[in-house]
This record gives structure tokens, sequence and C-alpha cells, in this order.
């Protein structure tokens, strides 16, 4: 075993090109093996193996600064940089994050999550080197998926323009982002594939190169690119990076060590401003069942090892009731419409894009086009339903804001994954969709807590025609519970009393019902009796509810899945700041919360039953 | 006068060429008188006027949608579709809006503003005539500036993805943004200009098409078209927008009426898929003060007809403030960088981009991409001022949530234009930033109320390194407060307390704590002592303070140039949601302001001394 052996990345530098390739054997069936108990986005990075190994055996990972854009690739880099021995504990509380995180790791030059910010990221850190008069290369590894997100772009442009030199973009081209890729770049990047004069040419030029002296080889290949630059608009077919000032090399075979190393070499000591260099990888790469369905494999939860098969309890997520919930009322209504981005499977959609391929939109890792789009279309009667999770719609609070609110168009969000999500951590806790909405004007806001009134609510909203409406759910099982079964002539807007008897009230929204649900019954077996009020709706608000429980009441205890500054009960308190009953916000507190199971991270931060219990006993008896 | 007698625009379409040259300048003179009065979008305006009576002429507003980005650039539109009686009205109180608007008028396919959407709007519009079967083109015409938007390459890439006809994009090209306009495609653009082999192919197919009879006309063309794309990669330049999937029309001469008929003409007939016109304006076309100084038109405030003089007091901005603050402290401080997304000027940046032009990064209309390269460049030890106004800065909430504060990166947001705006309106009021960042956590949010805060928080923001700080500040002239002349050993935390007498207190921040001081010699005048609190730090909140405020008072009173929802006033609640003090908030109220001057604004929603004060003893006597 090699890669027993490694403990710092260095050594990988020493090791021979037949060592690299069982290297990345090895790294390989760890990641498979780990990921397979642990869950995660095993796709991404068994297809990241060969090129980890070649920027390690080429660069200083100190020195030189590689960003990973997500960095749900970076498994292997995780495993040869130090973190094998702990990489069991992958996404796990207290362990490993599934992303690149400074934190974590000198070695990990950026904090990811979220897509498209590993260009702008390295091409800053290439200033402040230049600035700094340091050493070393800046890498972004970007996916052709997240090159779809506006923000990489912007980045291109202005790297384009600084020119800077040592600056390096990889772009890990999979020819398929999460759901399958779409856009104009991807089938303007399948052409280049498909033609090959350009690195004839290229090649010629480099093999002629090394025919050179090694002292004058450099200034050769200096300007040979000049004369290429001047030549390449009459003989080479369009490369787009190139119109944006970026030099291109490839398209290069992501899983052949040798000709990764060769050509990255190349590039490393010889090319002068910025380069992007286009690799082709296989997602899922050396494991069958994830190469053969990578989508499924792209973020998986725990598998059998030999098979591939999933284990999953196979129960209907909120998501999947969400999708088909909108195929029914697409049924009934063509003007329904489903907008998603990138998230196909993820967020329910699959069997709508089947059923209404033309009433279907994957616009790409494109959040900001995706709300506008929707806004352009509903301008025009359409009800477009754009379905997104509460931590990447953050990327459209202005288009929300401006073009869906401000107009008061009928676009309906359908916000997954609100709350916390358990082992992605920090950069994918739906924690702020509450509070970035609640102060957006004209916006409705509404929150179911079981399953039967999460589709109340679509149905409800797919006739309202003043103005937007969010609807915010959790991430897994669809909770289905005895008390709405029905929910015929549904109004979202009165608070639901379940029990108005006690002095005290418990008000919640949104899955935290059930933990407030839960704390009245420990109450009630006190024989301390509460108020149990479920809001549907935290915008607009109850009031006169609420008002007329400030009056019967001493305390009012509010529950919710959102961080407590600026969400629901942030809102309870601001209405009921003249009333003297006393307000005690429960959710998430103001700080980041990391990875691990729910379960853990709720019990953290005291937002359990038992916990919330005992702290308003507690606040009782003060 | 031709304008005269143009009732309605369909009234364009029946005029000659020679009488469609007389209305551009006939236009061109109501622009310039009215924006003399009025301030507004002088130089992008006069640049589109022949464009607009172009489309005017050949398309029908109402079947046909056009988008006009920003919306800035559309007063010719606005006087052209019923709205010339109006238009001395121009971004007054109750006037016409400085931005296309659906409340508006009918003609306004969208509601604009903010920079980039027009792709997204009129591809939307598009899909969803398709779906309605219905009839008519779909147009955005959007700016060179614009275009560095990120979210513009999300809608091309997804426009060239979808291949809808009757959907084109009318790039306006005036080779300058805002400020300079910056970026690898920009270079590209101009190379492009510079080669005219594409043109000469072009124009030779289109002008044998003419001999052609018409009835097979439209397949020649349409052959043409197929075998131009196979001979492009060989014959002609790159083309950028047609390697997304959308043919290219250009470059043409934006103010040859002739020429630009024929072109959009031939577009409008004959061509499938998606279409790219490129146009070269001038901004300021017609007017020759505003030819020589486009940036200072661009948006301007009143100025002298005849010489095009500004009409301004010349007193120092908070814009300008923070420029030569930034100055002084990067003299002393090499790791300082400012960085302004396509807003050198309007950030009080020019000096310093004069100053320090190696530590100077204006990056386009490209917020997302500014805060990452920030957060880049603090990764290395440098200390970057990201200069942006508060309702931009929305559109980058995503990544100062996890890339800066999430890694607590210290990045100094310096946002400008916090609070009302007056005559831009709606889309440019910063009324929201504190509701936005207010939830972020690690986030150390300040509030000036005087240019000594402002200049004493910029340099405390200078050597802070533990994370982010967001310094928010109005619009116009920066206030010099006797109160606090000198700022030695500054501490933005702790409350200033200009008063401590009282039962009621009354608790304010930013440029809000001066309609607080009045109203506190209002109550002063009736007898009515009230403690007088100024917060500079909204987050984290001085709790000592107002929880000792709270044992001692029955009201508090808050004052802030923030929506209510989520701002400072809705903290304070919530910290003291427990104590038996009685808490109203005043800020702005849950509806978007719409434009005129800030007196008659915060008239209107009643935040003015007078009936703040009167709502305050009406209150007190309940």
């Amino acid at each position: 075993m090699i890669l027993e052996q490694i403990t710092e990345p260095k050594q990988i530098q020493a090791l021979t090109v037949s060592e690299l390739k069982i290297l990345a054997k090895e790294v390989r069936s760890r990641i498979v093996e780990v990921v397979s108990k642990t869950g995660g986005h095993l796709a991404p990075s068994l297809g990241t193996v060969d090129l980890t190994i070649a920027l390690l055996h080429l660069f200083d990972p100190l020195k030189d600064r590689i960003v990973w854009d997500v960095g749900h690739q970076a498994y292997s880099w995780k495993i040869l940089t130090g973190r094998n021995a702990q990489f069991d504990t992958l996404r796990q509380y207290k362990g490993l994050s599934g992303f690149t995180n400074r934190e974590e790791s000198p070695y990990d030059a950026f904090t990811t999550g979220h897509s498209s910010t590993s260009i702008s990221a390295a091409l800053g850190i290439a200033c402040a080197r230049d600035l700094n008069n340091e050493q070393g290369h800046c890498i972004a590894v970007i996916g052709d998926g997240a090159l779809t997100g506006g923000m990489s772009f912007e980045a291109l442009n202005h790297g384009g323009h600084l020119q800077k030199d040592k600056f390096i973009v990889i772009l890990n081209d999979n020819e398929m982002s999460i759901s399958k890729n779409v856009g104009g770049l991807q089938k303007y990047m399948a052409r280049m594939l498909a033609s090959k004069s350009y690195n004839v040419l290229k090649k010629q030029v480099w093999d002629f190169s090394y025919t050179l002296p090694a002292n004058i080889r450099r200034s050769f290949i200096y300007g040979a690119q000049k004369l290429e630059e001047s030549m390449m608009n009459i003989l080479v077919p369009n490369i787009i990076f190139e119109d944006l000032g970026f030099k291109y090399v490839g398209p290069i075979d992501g899983h052949d060590i040798e000709q990764l190393l060769k050509i990255i070499k190349r590039v490393k000591n010889f090319m002068v401003g910025p380069v992007l260099i286009h690799i082709v990888t296989q997602k899922g790469k050396g494991y069958p069942p994830a190469e053969k369905n990578s989508e499924l494999f792209h973020g998986t939860g725990p598998f059998d090892l030999k098979t591939g098969k999933q284990i999953s309890d196979g129960k209907q997520t909120w998501s999947e009731l969400m999708g088909s919930t909108l195929i029914t009322l697409a049924q009934k209504d063509p003007k329904i419409i489903a907008i998603t981005a990138a998230m196909t499977a993820g967020t329910g959609l699959t069997k709508f894009e089947e059923t209404y391929p033309d009433r279907f939109f994957d616009v790409g890792i494109a959040e900001q086009h995706s709300v506008t789009l929707a806004a352009g279309m509903s301008t025009k009667g359409l009800k477009p339903f754009v379905a997104i999770y509460s931590t990447f719609l953050q990327r459209a609070l202005d288009q929300i804001i401006h073009d869906v609110a401000l107009p008061k168009l009928p676009v309906v969000f359908c916000i997954d994954r609100a709350g916390l999500v358990g082992e992605d951590g920090a950069t994918h806790h739906g924690a702020f969709d509450l509070s970035y909405l609640n102060f957006v004007p004209n916006m409705i806001i509404l929150t179911p807590s079981t399953a039967e009134e999460l589709s109340a609510m679509l149905f409800w909203a797919a006739s309202y025609q003043e103005g937007p409406v969010a609807i915010r759910y959790p991430r897994g099982t669809a909770i289905h519970s005895s008390v709405h079964k029905s929910l015929t002539n549904f109004n979202p807007f009165p608070a639901i009393i379940h029990s108005n008897k006690g002095k005290i009230a418990l008000v919640a929204c949104g899955d935290a019902f059930f933990t407030a649900e839960a704390v009245h019954n420990l109450l009630a077996k006190d024989k301390i009796p509460a108020q149990l009020i479920q809001l549907l709706s935290v915008k607009p608000l109850d009031e006169n509810t609420l008002l007329s429980l400030a009056s019967t009441c001493n305390y009012i205890f509010t529950f919710e899945n959102n961080a407590v500054i600026g969400g629901m009960g942030a809102r309870i308190a601001q209405l009921l700041a003249t009333e003297p009953v006393k307000i005690i916000n429960f959710g998430y507190p103001d700080h980041f919360i990391a990875q691990g199971k729910n379960s853990e991270l709720l019990d953290e931060i005291g937002f359990t039953p038992n916990k919330l219990y005992k702290q308003i006993v507690q606040t009782l008896n003060e």
C-alpha cells in the first residue's frame, strides 16, 4: 500500500508515474469504501482522483494555492493532504467536512460549498500574491456544471482582463453537472471536443519546442504563443475562453496521469498570462455502479459496496411530494410551469420533466436567471413554480425583491431543504430563508408541518394571482399526520389552535411544530397547561390570534427551524412589543452550524423537546 | 413638430425615414430639456433614441415585447409610448419613474432598475408566448456594461440552448458602462469591431438575397445561415455569441436609423432561432457636454442647459469622504485594497484609483464576483474594502454569507446609498441592508451618523482582523456634527448616551439619529424628558445599555432608515421581549417606496420629526 505511507502531500512529488497510478487505485478504493458507509459526493470525487494526484505531484499545496469549486470533488485531496486517518469521519458530527474548509486544513485554500466561486477566489489569491511579492501558482478547478453559474463568467471576464501570470483555471469537463448539463455553452464544448485541429497544431508546436535547448525554449514558446494568437482567428475553431483572454489548452484525458503531468508541467513552466486547461473526466470513474448512474451517485446516502444498491427506506420525501403534487396541478392547469436550477432529481421534478417536458425548465446552476425567467413568464399569464434549495435561493435575493415582489408577479417559490440538512453542513443548511424573505414586501411565506399541508398550500398557491408565494419545507421524509387529514377549503392564513388552555403559549411553524407539540406533552405531564398554536403562514402573520394570545398569556415561546434573528419569532416579538406578554424565541443561534446528523446538531444547539422543555420550566420558575 | 402629433406609438410605423430622423432630434431636445431640470440618466437615454424609434417603427409594442435592461436608457421609449405629456414629472414624486415599470404603462414589458436582467425576462416572455401559442417578437436591449453581470451570461447560455424563434437580444455597445468598462469581453468586442471580414461576408449574402424573388428569399436565407455556420469556423473571427447558440448580426451604427431599420427588418422577417444584434452607439449622443463627459452625465443632477454645467452645492458627499479616508488609510497600510463593481465615481473611489491603480479593482457590474474576489484576497493577508450601493449588494448575499462570514475573513463592506435615495426610487433605495445582514453570523454592522464617525469606523475596520465589517451610510452630503469632533480611541460598540433623563427612550442609528434628536427636542419643549441613545453598532448590539434602558423606561422608540422588518428595531424588540418595557419601531413600512425627494417620501411614510413626535405623544396619552 502506497497510500498508507503518505503522511504529507510532498511525498507524492517523489513518486514515479507507475506508483502514482497505483496510488490512484488505492485512493479510489478508500473513497468508495468510506462513502458507502457515510454517504457523500461519490461520483464527483471519483472523477478527480487522477487530477488531484497530478496536481500534488507538480505543485506545493501550501505555496501554490488550489481552489476546488464547491469542494465536493475533493475527497482525494483530503485523503492525500494529511486527512486519510480521519477520512472515516467524513460528513459525520465533529468529523471532516464534506467540502474544503480553511479551518480544517492549511492545505484547503478556500472554504467552499456553493458552486461557481472558485475562479473569483483563486483570482483574488493571485492578486494578493502579486501585491505581496510572493511566488506560487493559483489554480481553480471548476466543473462544466459550475461554469453555467454567472459568477464564473464574471470571474473569467475579470481574469481575462487582469492577465495574471501563474493563474490557471482547470475546467473539469464531465459533460454533466448534477443534473444533465444544459446550455449553449455545453453544446459548444461538445463541438470543441469533436474538433481536433487545434490540438494537433498545439501538439506540433510543443513537440518542436522540445527539440530546442532548454535555455531558449521559454522564449520560443512565448513567441509561439504570440504567433498562435494571430493565427488562431484563421486556423482554429472558436475558443470562447481565448475570446475572454485566457490561453486554452486541451482537451486532455483527465484519467491519463502521464498526459496530465506532461501538459500541466508545460503550462506551469512555460506559459504566461491566465491559462485554461480543459480536461475531460468521467464522473464515478473506477466504481462501475457510479459510472453507470452518476446522477444517483452525485450525492448519495449509504449504499451496498458490492452491488451499489442504495440503502433507503423508500418513503416519500418532501421533494417527491412536491413534484407529484405539481404534476396533479399541471394536469388541470396548462399554465403551470416547473423551473429548477440543476436540481431536477433533488427537488423531486424528475417525473414532472418526463410528463411535461415543454413545461419544465432546468436552467443550469443559475439561480438568478431562474427567478427572473419565471418573472418574465408570469407577466404573460403563466404560473411558474421555482423549486430551489433554501441555501441556494440566497443567490437570487435581488431578483426575488425587484423582479418578482416589486411588480407583484405570481411566482411560487418551492423552497426545499429548509432548516438543517444534516451531513452537508454549514453551507447547505437552510437556516436563513425566513430571515431573508420576511422583509420582502408583497411576499407570502408558508410553512407546512405535514405532507397534507404542503399539498394544500401548493393547490392554494396555484390559484393565487396577487403576488409571489414562498413555501418552505424540510429535507427528508414527508411527515403525514392524523391531525390534518383533509384540508378542503384551505386557507393558509388563520393560525391553527391545537390547544387554547393555559397561561403560556407555544407558537410554532414548519417541522418545528412537532418539537413544540412534544414540549407541550412534556409540560402536560408536569401539569403545566400550555396553549399550542401552529402557524401555516409566517407572512402575513395571524395578528389577531397572536394579539389575543398576548392578552391571555404571561409567556409566549416560539419554535422555528430557522435563524432566530429575522425569523418568525422575531416578527412575533416585534408585533407584540407593546404587550405585557414575555416572548422567548427558540430557533438557530447566531453562529454557523457544522455537519452531523440533524439529531446531533439539534442537541448541540439545545433545540430538542427535552432541552426546550427544561428551559421553559426554568424560565417559569424564575 | 412631429413629436407633438404622436399620441400613440403605432403612429410611428407610418412615418418616413426623414420624418423619423426629425423625430429623433425632437425627442433628444425634449430629453435634454427635461433632464436639465429633473436630473436623471441623460447619457444612456440620448444614446438609444434612434434605436427606440427604429423599434417602434418596426414592431408593435403591445404584441411584441421589448425589455430595456436597467430601464434608465428608456426615456425616449417613455416619450414615444404615450408619456410625453407627463415627461416633465420624470423622477418626481408621484411622477414618471426613471426606469421602465409595468404599473406605469402597458408598453413597459417588465419592471426594471437593476442591471443584467433583461435577457432572462425576455426569454421568460418568449417561453410563455410559445406555450400560449401567441405571436410577436421578444426583444431584450442590453448595454455592454450590463453584459458583464453574470446573470446575462446565465440567460445567454440558456437562450442559446432553447433556440427560440423571434427572440432577439440587441447589444447596445457604447464601449462604456457607468464607469469605464472592464473585462476580457470588452477587449474581445473591440477586436470584433475592428474586424470587417465577417460583415463584408454577411452583406454580400444579404445583398444577393435581394436579387431573388420574395417567395424563395426566405428559404435562401435559411440555407445561407446553415452554410454560414459551417463556414464561420474557417473564415471569420470568433463570435462568442455564436458559440453560445445565437446568430450574430453586426456591428451596426446605432445612430443610423436607415441602417437600423434595414438590418432589424431583415432579422425580424427572415431569421430563425435566437439572434444577437450588435449595435454601436455613443452615450450622450446629440448633446455635446454629455458626449464629452458621458460618465458625469450617466446619472446627473440638474444642470445648466446651455453650458452643461452641473448645479451642485460642492459639499463633500459620504462617498467622497469614504474615498478620501481610504486613501489616507492606504498610505499607511499597503495591505489596503479598494474594490468596486462598475461604480468608481459613484462610490467615491476616483482618486483612489488614480493614487493606487495597482490596489484598485473595478470588476464590472459583477457584485457576486467582487465579494468572493475580496474573500480570496483576504485569505492572503490583504485588507479589501468593497464599496457597493446597499441595493446592489443584495446581489451578493450568498457570497457574503458563505465566502466571507463563514470563514470569518476580514473584508470591509462600504455600503453606500443606505436608506432612501430619492429620485431613483423603489429599485434603488437602500431599504433592506440591515435586514439582510443582521442574521449573518460573524458580521459586524456599523452605522455612522456623522462624517467623523464614518472616518473613525473606517480606521477601526482597517485594523480589525477577526471577521467582516459592514459600514452603511446614506446618499448625499456628509453631515458634520459638533457632537463628535474627535474620536480618538474609537470603540464602535458602546451606545452613545446623549441624554439619560426620562421614562421614555429614543434609540437611533445612522442618519435617523438626527430625526430622533429632533423628536427629542420637540418633546423637550413639551416638557417630556426622553433619553436619547445613539447606536454606532447595530450588530453586535450594546445589550447592557439596552437592558438597563429597559429597566428605567416605560417606552423605547427606535429610529432607523431601513425596513422595520428585520432591522435594528426588530433586534431590540427581540432582545427586550421578556422585559416589561414597551417598544415601538420606526422605520420603513412593509411596502416598496416610490421615487421623489427624500423629504416627500419620508413625509408620506410618516418618518418626519413632527409626525413621529405626534405619534409618540399620542401613544403616551393612550
